[in-house]
């Protein structure tokens, strides 16, 4: 990507630092949030500036990633399973040949970037990354590199679902059914979390969450997921998971969501958005805004993945390879098919 | 207030039913909700239309106040104490004479009704009431009318602080010093939180700010609160309380807000608004709204002004009789002079 504009192309390879590794990709999950990024991240970028020039003393969190800049060249994907190749200076705890994951982070003097979003360190669209020794995973074999790379979207699940607070005795709406919903899908239902109601437009994604333990799922076209939820519950608190992420989302969730209900906005929803306060006032909602997770939630989730608990392998509804990528955007714009494609750029 | 527009008339005297009291009204605090029903209602109600219309099979709340008629005569007020002057059938607990305040809801064989928004009770803005006896507290002798009928503005704040979940150990930012932002002033202080940052452009306001126990109050053409929290503390868990409620201030609270922190949504915007939900997700900021309160937290927060903790007479910056209400509330659009105009329609 650069200036907003998706290209296939060489580059010249990473070198590793000390306590970095160079590694080949396996796999590499394609996320929502780079279709958004193309779409809406000039807005963002415009949005964010303007954030930061009305309070220019605001303290810089040294943990925030830097991020890269538009006329540079940023190779994005987060969400990858690598093998070890080369090690750089000082490496003691991972060999060549180890398959890893890692969240999608990289630490060096100047501070951390955000790998897939960052002009320095490629993300996993390319054939080769540079991964800090610290933040690496070793995967185990049995562990396909594909369902490997489903940690870092799962991971995002199992964060909403702990920051939501939700607690057994409550009931769950997951709105949108890709693969961050499907997470929470996934997670809510490991915990025992019942009803859990999904809503996508899409068969293919309704069947997923199906299989990943949604006790209830629904066409929006035929009954509404609030409607779903009151026929086969309707009186436990409940938590919506907001994970569409497109503008009009939160106003949907909070028209739907019964009083003192909470919302987990999880989607990545990057353009100015509306809403109507009175809605919430009135039914004294609460939404709590979510990003990422902590890497002992990454590490967690690769626990449970590596566990067996999940059956993950049917969210991977395609794979293509580095040319393959624009038109799997297309693809992902289109989700009626797909869940989860996954590049496999070497 | 007919069709949205206000007017000043004589109507019949309420009725007394079984276990309500007829009372004269001594003292009624003009609220800015009134204000903003004036301004915004008519949109307010062509969205509530659409949420009921979206979702017509949604159980109706049976404590759901109902509301007004807009073609139908609606006196408005709801913070109010009244005098006991006639007693209706089956009263026992309240004798003529007594002075009493109660929260605004009045109930029937038809349901609850929301006094001050009802077309069959009247508000305080007019000379007599309909109060239920289970409802109304007895006003003691040393409580003048006017600070017993800021129990409600009060208990606004009372029951915004109770749902923060603000402990020890936190810092609050109030955004908006009118009478709910100083009821959350008055209240935070009481229970020892601090460092409290009150923000508004009235130095009248701020002054009364003060006065009640905020550590540091600033006028945001000059610093923005957040500089000011930054100044004075930067370090505790932060929750800000926005106490304005028109379209923007969501935006600017969430904007200022640092990573982690709750915004309590106090104020009551009616119209749309517009936010930047990505600024929420990428600090991962939570919104409570809030309306009203239990009546618990209304019997506590008279319990509080009784016993004198706080002093809430210098809070009435002005008084009016029926008559004055129309100028009063063009002084309300103006805030500069301004908390709480009470009139005093007998």
């Amino acid at each position: 990507m650069t200036n907003w504009d998706l290209r296939v192309g060489d580059v010249p390879d990473p070198v590793p630092d000390a306590g970095q590794v160079l590694a080949r990709v396996l796999a590499c999950g394609m996320c929502g949030s780079d279709l958004h990024m193309l779409r809406f991240g000039a807005e963002l970028r415009e949005t964010m500036a303007d954030v930061e020039a009305a309070d220019p003393d605001a303290p810089v969190d040294p943990l925030r990633p830097q991020m890269f800049e538009p006329h540079g060249d940023c190779i994005m994907g987060h969400e990858f399973c690598c093998e070890v190749v080369d090690l750089g200076p000082g490496v003691s705890a991972l060999r060549t040949g180890q398959r890893v994951v890692s969240l999608p982070a990289a630490f060096d003097g100047d501070g951390v970037h955000a790998v897939g979003y960052s002009n320095r360190y490629p993300g996993g669209y390319g054939e080769l990354m540079v991964l800090n020794e610290d933040l690496a995973i070793v995967v185990e074999d049995d562990v396909t590199s594909g369902v490997a790379a489903l940690t870092e979207p799962m991971a995002v699940g199992v964060h909403a679902v702990n920051r939501s607070g939700i607690g057994s005795g409550d009931a769950a709406i997951v709105i949108g059914l890709g693969p961050v919903g499907l997470a929470c899908v996934a997670e809510l239902a490991r915990r025992g979390i019942g009803p859990i109601v999904g809503a996508d437009f899409s068969p293919k994604r309704r069947a997923l969450a199906g299989h990943l333990g949604c006790h209830e799922v629904v066409d929006p076209s035929d009954e509404s997921a609030i409607a779903a939820w009151r026929r086969v519950d309707g009186s436990r608190p409940l938590v919506l998971f907001e994970a569409v992420g497109m503008p009009g989302m939160i106003d949907q969730a909070m028209r739907m969501a019964p009083r003192d209900s909470r919302i987990l906005v999880v989607g990545v929803c990057m353009p100015q958005d509306e809403l109507v306060p009175m809605v919430g006032i009135g039914r004294e909602l609460s939404i709590q805004f979510v990003l990422g997770y902590t890497p002992e939630e990454f590490a967690e989730t690769h626990r449970i993945i590596t566990d067996g608990t999940w059956d993950l392998e049917p969210l991977i509804t395609g794979t293509v390879d580095v040319d393959g990528i624009p038109q799997a955007f297309d693809d992902l714009g289109r989700p009626d098919e797909h869940a989860k494609i996954i590049v496999e750029p070497s």
